[in-house]
């Protein structure tokens, strides 16, 4: 068994003002990620052997997508922009496992041609 | 494809002087993870279809067996203590796919009995 069911990272990062690419944090990821952790506590989600965990992390290399997360281990990609896209994400994908098509950001890598 | 080959996520919290628990920074987790970066840096791991990104994170909860990273999609779980672990974790997981067993972090969660 994993040691976490399912395992979000949550981009947090945050570029100095005036950087040519946009970063997550200036979309509020930070509080955003917070009120996700506080959710998955609140229903005791957090516990047990089918536990899962919220992480901040750094830049995901995402950023003209984000603000961005990744959960692993379906290395399922989301953007989102408030608490309800998060409520989204945590009713069907973290609870019942189903994958939120609207919110997904695509797997593969573009080629440049 | 999945966005990355390979996902490294390198616990690198830092909690304040006095705390009861461990946290991985104590144990230079940040500096480490910068080597780390830079190695696939250099051997240009971080490019192409195939590429692996290397991520700090927040607190992973793992502290007493720290510091720690895991390895997404597969889930395994790591401690380290300096460029000499890394490295081998370098060139047998992320070159050559091999679990490097004698750093290799336990997946299931213990239960209290």
């Amino acid at each position: 068994m994993a040691y976490y069911r399912q395992h979000y990272f949550f981009c947090t990062n945050q570029r100095a003002e005036g950087a040519e690419r946009p970063s997550c944090a200036q979309c509020d990821s930070g509080r955003l990620r917070a009120y996700f952790k506080a959710r998955v506590k609140e229903l005791g989600l957090h516990l047990g052997p089918e536990r899962v965990r919220i992480n901040s992390a750094g830049c995901l290399d995402r950023c003209e997508e984000g603000p961005c997360l990744v959960v692993y281990p379906e290395g399922v990609w989301y953007t989102y922009v408030d608490e309800a896209d998060l409520d989204e994400i945590l009713e069907s994908h973290l609870i019942r496992g189903e994958v939120v098509e609207r919110l997904r950001l695509p797997d593969g890598v573009e080629e440049s041609t």
